[in-house]
Order: structure tokens, then sequence, then C-alpha cells
């Protein structure tokens, strides 16, 4: 037995008592304090975090006053770890396994996680959650004996978390960790929007509405399937250099349009619209105007943005019926997790999945704070928070 | 040389003098008069019609009271005829080539009739056309030399019809005409929007709205993939007994849904949702039906009925994004004329695709108000008009 696991051996059964970063208050800055993780209950495993880079979701989640948010609540979803211990019905993972928690889960029993043309757990729909999926409960106090809540089955910003199994994917060690946790969430979103949802051609056009992380993720999708051409759209001039890293080979200004709208400037680039279009934003003008030009015929309109609750999208029934297009959400890019990520991390290893990039920023664990102040004023794309180095 | 083609070779090149209906007033009976039919000009060609069916579209633009109507016009798009002449630049087609004019262009040239994934013509793209596709005008004339419009690049209520080669398919002459004319237009949009645009796979459950002759194609296309479950829904319950013939499976009369929508009974028979929903009647609440009740992961929702203009479909965000269901429209069920029709007559004499079971009438074409009534009524599928029997 090495160290690690002796000393997973001394805590398992236990309640672990540790950091975590929680939020109190919607928009104020986390507070690092102790708090008590209790041991797995009926198939959980608890995780000791190694590292979690920071994703919008995070800080929507964080400012946001109203439900589905909730206080004091322990954030971050895009996390690596190791299993410190399972519940006795646990056999598919051990302590020692490195795994990612994953927000999207995939019970491997419902008929969606069974089929391979859905990633939509049935089991444990996804919403964000602020309990364990199967007995609603916490996992987490405060040393006052105060409640914490859980965030999306993750919960990462916290030495320590219990995750189901069903939203843990068990992963290759050789991946650093500080790309494997880019897995969790925003990176495999873009990624597998191209290469899963779009089914992105080789030698096509592909246009991609918002720069972020979420939409270089799916440039670089759309890179490794071998598109001729990836247009990128933002409002921010500086994201042409930065696309240029993840193959954007043309960058459209939203600001700088003149009288034209987006889609007519990319109609008119493309001569006819793209094969592909990505909203990576959440706003339904900017699917409205990513559907307007997808190429008649073929061309497909991929939702992957996260929009205000209740906002709707329309579109006009002629142009629907007579243009041949395709309008498709993608969650999670479409991806299981227990069988996708891997998959990814096999592209990475092979030098085919280019992670590094999107590593813009490093911090330890004393300054996560900082790291959401990066992400808000635009600074980074990913800033990877250590719990420990 | 047979006796047909002694016949054309003595009016090629000439106007001819035959009988057509004319559709002189919105909503007033056709008029069966003598027309003359100009020879056809660059890349036309003048086809002598066998018989048309009668399909809902010619109804639409009857009795339409602005434009795209216009009077008066030679109405007709679903028919079968024997090429009578050709233009001197006409080398795909020959006099007594048996033919079916088709309203949707497939030219041959452009960028997506040369590509396998769009059946929308560049160079002609389709609309509601008055006129010859290429010089705008028109070959028709009455006995007073007043222009009569041409509709949809076919008019084909006429003895004698010019129509552009981008829009004659040429075919193989074995189909009885009764049976090659509906797939014209109604068959091959139902059938197609099932084995094409859908691409419905084997043992699925598929959901149709509106079981008129587009529908009950949607259903033996369904049928023909292999399909396991078939739900129709109508305001009619005698369409349970005649769907029955094609391949349905269950009924659902939308007017006996309780205090549920109809998408929450499909919800529930299909334990979550159809694999396959087809909007076949052109309204947008039942777009919305139609996609509420499309299988969560993978489902598809085709639209194929053709709304008034100006209508909008609208979806909630959070259901396009979190649900992962496809939305697609289908103008001519998504089949290239020239390479899918062949594809289509083959099945039909193969005897994997039934046609036999459309036809519910047959009328000469002097009582062709009377198959407009019987449409009208709902009392037939298609009924076809002989031009001379």
């Amino acid at each position: 037995m090495n160290a690690e696991k002796v000393e997973f051996s001394r805590t398992a059964g236990k309640p672990i008592r540790c950091r975590a970063a929680v939020a109190r208050e919607a928009g104020e800055p986390l507070v690092i304090e102790e708090v008590i993780v209790a041991p797995p209950k009926s198939r959980e495993v608890r995780i000791k975090i190694i590292c979690t880079s920071l994703c919008f979701s995070d800080i929507t989640f964080w400012r946001l006053k109203v439900p589905p948010a909730c206080f004091p609540r322990i954030l971050g979803h895009e996390a690596v770890g190791v299993v410190e211990s399972v519940a006795e019905d646990v056999h598919e993972l051990a302590p020692g396994d490195t795994v990612l928690p994953i927000f999207l889960p995939d019970c491997a029993e419902c008929t969606d996680c069974q089929s391979n043309k859905s990633n939509l757990c049935s089991k444990f729909p996804f919403h964000v959650a602020s309990m364990m999926p199967r007995d609603g409960t916490s996992r987490f106090t405060d040393l006052k004996g105060e409640t914490l809540f859980h965030f999306i089955y993750t919960s990462s910003f916290s030495e320590y978390t219990v995750v189901d199994v069903a939203s843990v994917t068990k992963i290759d060690p050789a991946i650093p960790p500080n790309r494997a946790c880019l897995l969790s969430c925003g990176v495999s979103t873009g990624v597998g929007a191209a290469l899963r949802t779009a089914n992105v051609e080789s030698g096509s056009t592909v246009a991609i509405f918002g720069l972020g992380a979420i939409g270089l993720a799916v440039a670089e999708g759309a890179r490794i399937a071998g598109a001729k051409r990836i247009i990128g759209v933002d409002i921010n001039p500086d994201k042409h250099e930065i696309g240029k890293k993840f193959g954007l080979t043309d960058f459209v200004d939203s600001r700088s349009c003149g009288n034209k709208s987006i889609s007519q400037v990319i109609t008119d680039m493309t001569d006819g619209g793209a094969d592909y279009c990505f909203e990576c934003v959440g706003l339904a003008s900017l699917v409205h105007e990513a559907y307007a030009c997808c190429r008649k015929g073929w061309g497909k309109t991929v939702v992957v943005g996260v929009d205000s609750p209740g906002s709707q999208l329309t579109f006009s029934s002629f142009e629907v019926l007579h243009m041949g297009k395709t309008l498709v959400g993608s969650l999670y890019g479409g991806l299981k997790p227990k069988t996708d990520v891997p998959m990814l991390i096999k592209k990475y290893l092979d030098k085919e999945l280019e992670l590094d990039k999107f590593v813009t920023h490093e911090v330890n664990f004393e300054e996560i704070n900082r790291a959401f102040e990066l992400l808000l004023q635009g600074k980074s794309l990913r800033c990877v928070i250590w719990m420990d180095k």
C-alpha cells in the first residue's frame, strides 16, 4: 500500500475536517473555512480534489440572487481528484483511482445511459442540484453544524467532496491534473459539440458565436475534425489573435459589421452560409443569427450557450420548412461522460487534442477569488485552482 | 417510329391548340377551354400529360385571393406525361420519354444539385412560380391571346405543358401512370420525410400529426423503414381505419385528449416520447406539440406541413439546449428529384413501396372540379384525373 492509500485507509468511514471555499452570499468573495465532509453513503464516493478549473457556470450561480441559486454553497465542478473512500456497495471504483466528477450523470442503468444516442440520464436528469441525487441530503456541514449546499453533484471547491458514482468518471492518471480537470465541463462541451453533436465533416465551414473557452473548444473540435474554415464571432477584437491558436481562420468583430447583420456578413463570406453554426454565448438573438447564416439544404445550428430562464427562440415556419436546416441543442457536447471522456483523454495523450492552450492562469486555493476576478474581467480562459501546491 | 412519335413529329416546333382546365378566378370552378401551348424554348421540353393526381397545394393556390396566387392560371403539379418535343439544346430527354414534371427544380449544375446533401436547387430556388424559370415568360395563351400563368414550373391541368429540363425527371415507363403521378409531390414528400430527412430507424416509434395523403405517406415510409410503432394523430376519427392500411399501429383523436395535450398523450403512450415526430398539417401549434413529445436525447421533429405565410415557431431556449432534440424542415421529403424518384419507382416495382392504396378516386378530365370537391370534403386521398380515357 502506498502512502496515499495508507492515508486514505485512516479516514475511510469517518467524517473529514478540511478546507473549503464557501459561497456564503451571492456575489461576495468565497470564504475559505474548515468544513466537515461526511463519509459517502450508498453508491457514493469521497474524492480528494487535486485541482479545479473555474468555469463561467460557477460565476453564474455565485452571483445569482434567486433560485436555483442557494447559499451557503460549495461551488466548483471542473475538477480532478483521487478517490479517498467508497461506500460498501460501490465496486466500480476504489480508493486511489484518479477520477473526474462530472456534472452530467451517467448512471449506466437507464434507457438513455444504455443507449449510444443520448447523454441525458433519465434516472438523474440534469438540474442545478443542491443536494446529493439519491437521498436529497448534503454531505457538507460547517463547524457550526449548518448544512452547506452542494452544486450540480460535484462541489469541487473543497479539499474533499462526496460524489455519486453516476457523476464520477475514472480516467487514465497519465494526463496531468491541470489538463484533466478541463474535461469535466467546458472544453468537453465545446469539443463534443463539434465532434459529436454536429459531427463536423472534414473540409467544411464552421461559424462560432462567442469565443470564450467553450467557443474556442468548438474551434479545437472543428480543427480536429478537419474543418477548412473556422470563423469566430466575438465583441472583443482581442479574441482574433487568441482564436488563431485554436484554429480560427477568420474573425468577425460583431461590433464592426456596419449596416449588415452578423448573419449577412457570414453568409457573404461563405458564399451562402456556414455548414455548421455554434451559439456559445446563450443569447436567443445570436441563435437566430446563427440559424440565419447556416447553409440552406444541409446547415446545422448547434445551441451550446445557456440562455436566461424563460428565453425563447423564434423561427419563421417558412424558413424552417423551406431551407432544410437543422437545429439541435447540445448539453455537455452530447458526450457520455464514462465512455467519451476517456476517448478525449486518449486524444490528448496522442497529441491530437490540445489542452495546454486553454490554461492561461494557475493559482493556489487561497487565491480562489483571484480566479473569479480574472474570468470576470475576461483575462483568463481557464484558471486552474490547485488545492495543495 | 411508333404512332405516338409520328404524331409528335408533326407538332414539334409548332404551337399546339389543346384543352386545359383554367383557374380564372379564386375559388371558382376551373373552366375547360382551348388554349395555345407554345413550343419549348431553350432548355425546355413540351410534355403530353397522361394524368394528374390532385394535391392540396393545387386547392390552396386555387382558392387563395392574394399573391402569390394569380389568375388566369393553369394549376396541376402531380403528373406524369410523355415528352412531345424538346428544344434544340436539350439532349438529356427525347420525344417519347415518360417523365414526371416535378415542382422542385434539380438543375444538375449548382452546388446543391451536385451535392448529395441538399435538394434545394440554388439556380432555380423554389417559389410559387407563375412563369418559366429561365426567361420569366409564359408558354400558355388563351384563344383571345391573353397570357395564362404557369404554376410552380409544372401546370399539368392541360393536355400539353412546357416544363424546364430542371423540373423534369425521366422515369421507367413500367410504372402505371396513375401510380407514377403520385410521386411528383405528395407521396414522395411523405415517404422521403421518413426515409431521407428523418432516416427512421428500424424498431423505432413514429408520431404523425395529420393523416392526409402526406401524413399517410410518412406512415408508409416509416413502415418501409421498419418502425415498430406508428402513431397517427388527426381530428377525423375515420382516419384510424384508413391509417391501418398504411401501417398505423395507434391512433390519437386530437379532439378526445381530455384534459391532456396531444403531446402529453403521446409522451405517456411511448414512455417518454416518440423517436420521430412529423408535422404534416402546417400549424405552428402542432409543430410545438410534435417537438414537445419527441424523445429527449435523440428525438427528431420533422416539419413537413406548409403553414400560412408569416407564421412563427417558438421554442424555449432551455428545452432546445437541455433536451438534445433535433428540429428540421423537409421540402419534397428531402428527395432529389432526378436520382431519388427513380429509386422510389424501383421500390414500387419491387413491391416494397405500396402506392395503390393512395388512389381513392379516378375521374376524366371533364370532371376535374369533382376531384376538387372530393378532396375539399375529405373524401379522397388522391383522385387521379385522366386527360384522355
